[in-house]
């Protein structure tokens, strides 16, 4: 994959903070310039969103985090940068100036995208010597979550530079969309103009309040919208005729009397007054803080639910996600515990998301056992049964499990997990793996594992490949001087 | 809860099929009427995918199905109904004089709904004798998953009807929402159609090709609007302060250049072949009915998602879910298994869902786990064990868990669990519940327990309340005569 080296963000704000918070947590160095005398209290505030976020999102190794700095110009955040990332205020004159400015003093070849949810790039790369590696790179709340970045050029843009974005963006778990032809505001601000200016009639003529709207739109297309768009969701309901007959029934709709409402409505105080009142009512019992919160974890368990999508191949945002994680744990640094010590290999970090919690805020029972999985599922990775050989037909399934759990895990609580190797034979795998309170180091749940080598089309269990054994051995002889972890060997409610 | 106990469905097809399964899936009786010669098998196939999703939406036990007849006409269809609902095509003077007839052949007190999409209630109300009674109640496809029917009345609709029908919803599983006045497509179709126009402009001027539109909403602002609307959404936007200053930032946007995108496109044969041909392009390598099974799959992962939201309080349509289950259970009947019975209790029936199955469409290890804390959950109901037990400040807590897996279940794959007591004192309660293949009545996968009585707030171990040691023991003497289940006291490897 093409990867971003050192990038550099101008401007910080909600926007430009998360954008660097997705490079940081990619990876990627950051330098970031902003005047704004709260720049680094806001950019860090967004970093720790995005970092609370990233650690519910994915279980996979991050690599170790970017580095970022804080420096006085332009010309000294694009040093060494090869993606620069302008998200200053949103006026035509600022943003050509801090362009041209970027372009003087960036690498020739250093990709320059701009965070404008509406101006045209050609607008903006009118002053450049190398308008070519312009573009416009435009964004969604939250940026650290939410993947998709419309890519659009100017005039002057290569159709490389737009490739060559896109290709860059998808190591930082980001969609890149390629848009045909610049228009004002691009398509997800059309959209979104669209709806937004319907909104305001249906508020301002009493047809319904905030709240009502609101639901309206989360109970019903909200949920088709998360997973297929409008024009895939419009073919499932065309039926078997398809797109060309859902167009028959209903385009003439166009024309009827309601698109009188295609004026722009006036936005005067009796208006904002109104609005703000009724939001006050919907929402005004929890701080944003809060409702960021829950919009954060909601986004996160959407996505994983999309990740299970289409009988576990995942969908949409959750297939990316899916792909996103493949790349982490390809790259992944070998874990910190030498294999060949006399210890448990330490393999997971992760944090109790809200989608693993009941209304107690604990975690819940199959929970523990999704952790101890994914543990047994990094040990195995470890001796060689990654993706490639489970294709090839071998796999390890787990036939015998017992949980013993010792404590509580609650909302928001850091975990880590171990693994240890009990014994093994060419067939079978025996382990004890623990999982930990990453503050306190005390155990919180321990799970003693029996493991299976099969031919998965044959569904039989069968010897595992040479060199498989060769690694499970090499980490039981290590492990062999280890004592028997408490509680191993031991039925369920059976005398101490 | 308000309940309907009989409903009449005048018309089929793929709304009126779906609200009659939504009928008869919550235990109503419907008859049906619609002269279309294929109307039995349209609605026989629409059952079939509300039961399928039904089966991976909930858990909780439905009620007995209720009773579906093909009737000859609409007076036969609406004799002893108190819910008429009327799905037939969408014209005016079709739908009026539908509605006059059943207006004429009906209980003067039953609700009569509309589910048209568009027209005004006062339109369809203006010859009914018992107009008061008379309101749209429009839902969104798939009808059978999605929960919002938006609820308009018309100038003779009582406001006693609108409440009524929103009360009446619940117990079905859907958010009536109530709108303040008419206009022609209601709220959620004017949001709709502001889209679809704008984005049909963006097809036709080669701005982007249709799957790009999707992608745009789906991996951004479509993740949004599943769980918030768009003014909550753009209440966070604000900031800490608020909506008020979102509306100074953005209401000015409404007055840019791009508005002028706000007239009616020309839906000719040229734009709709392009239409056509995008979106062949797009999904035309799945069927339909793939797209149906994905798009029902993904609603129900993200449903359960939103269930979790809020640290497991639940969220928009998740909470929804939650309330709705809850109803269930609370009017759940007993189960089939006499308690008094020598043999395992049958607690659970579902079906391995999408968003439980890996890439292999096996079902992950983690789901059995979660298939046995529902099981040992509903074994605990049965002793009194129910959320007022909890919220009182006792609970049972699992410490320990055995588990073997005997085969595998796959994705769609219909199953059942039963549960046996082995031992209990006044504190433990010791349990062995087995999944079963409803198929094939082979066992899956069996889960030995142990259960704890716990103080919740004090976090430790206390005698159970006289009440439910009570329960327990009756059916523990029951299992007494039972033999020991085959796998009991068994530790993870040990020798048969």
């Amino acid at each position: 994959m093409t990867k971003i080296t050192k990038a550099a963000c101008i401007g910080g704000g909600v926007i430009g903070g998360a954008w660097a918070a997705r490079f940081i947590l990619g990876g990627i160095d950051v330098a970031m310039f902003d005047p704004h005398p709260e720049a680094e209290r806001i950019v860090g505030e967004v970093m720790a969103n995005a970092e609370r976020a990233y650690g519910m999102l994915t279980m996979a190794p991050l690599p170790p985090k970017g580095k970022l700095t804080f420096v006085k110009s332009i010309e000294e955040a694009v040093q060494g940068a090869d993606w620069i990332q302008e998200s200053v205020p949103e006026r035509v004159d600022l943003k050509r100036s801090v362009i041209t400015q970027i372009d003087a003093a960036a690498d020739p070849k250093a990709l320059i995208g701009s965070s404008t949810s509406g101006i045209m790039p050609t607008e903006l790369q009118r002053d450049m010597k190398h308008p070519e590696r312009m573009f416009v790179a435009h964004p969604y709340n939250p940026v650290y979550l939410l993947p998709l970045a419309e890519l659009v050029g100017g005039e002057k843009t290569s159709k490389a530079t737009l490739d060559d974005a896109k290709a860059k963006l998808a190591p930082i778990g980001m969609k890149g969309v390629i848009i045909n032809k610049e228009i004002e505001a691009f398509v997800g601000d059309r959209l979104l103009e669209a709806v937004w200016r319907e909104g305001l009639w249906l508020i301002k003529d009493d047809i319904c309040d905030t709240e009502t709207l609101d639901d309206v739109i989360r109970y019903s297309f909200g949920m088709r919208w998360a997973q297929m768009g409008m024009f895939e969701t419009y073919r499932i309901a065309g039926g078997e005729a398809g797109m060309r007959h859902f167009l028959a029934q209903f385009g003439p709709c166009l024309s009827w009397p309601w698109t009188k409402l295609m004026d722009v409505v006036d936005l005067d105080d009796e208006l904002v007054d109104k609005i703000a009142g009724q939001s006050d009512a919907q929402s005004g019992a929890r701080g944003i803080r809060d409702l960021e919160r829950i919009r954060d974890e909601n986004l996160v368990g959407i996505m994983h639910a999309l990740k299970s999508g289409d009988g576990g191949k995942g969908w949409g945002a959750g297939k990316l996600l899916a792909d996103f994680e493949q790349g982490l744990w390809a790259n992944a640094e070998k874990p910190k515990t030498d294999l060949g010590q006399a210890q448990p290999i330490r393999i997971l970090e992760t944090k109790v998301n809200a989608a693993w919690v009941d209304y107690n805020g604990h975690m819940t029972e199959h929970r523990y056992l999704q952790v101890f999985g994914d543990t047994s599922d990094g040990l195995l990775r470890l001796i060689g049964v990654d993706l490639d050989y489970v294709k090839n037909g071998h796999s390890y399934y787990t036939v015998e499990t017992h949980i013993r759990n010792l404590g509580e895990a609650k909302l928001g609580d850091a975990l880590y997990s171990t693994c240890q190797i009990l014994s093994h034979d060419e067939k079978r795998l025996h382990i004890f793996s623990t999982i930990y309170n990453a503050d306190s180091n005390a155990p919180v749940a321990t799970a003693e594992q029996m493991l299976l080598h099969v031919d998965s089309k044959a569904s039989k269990a069968v010897p595992a490949l040479p060199e498989v054994i060769a690694k499970v051995t090499a980490i039981a002889e290590a492990h062999a001087s280890l004592p028997a972890p408490e509680g191993v060997g031991r039925a369920v409610g059976q005398k101490r």
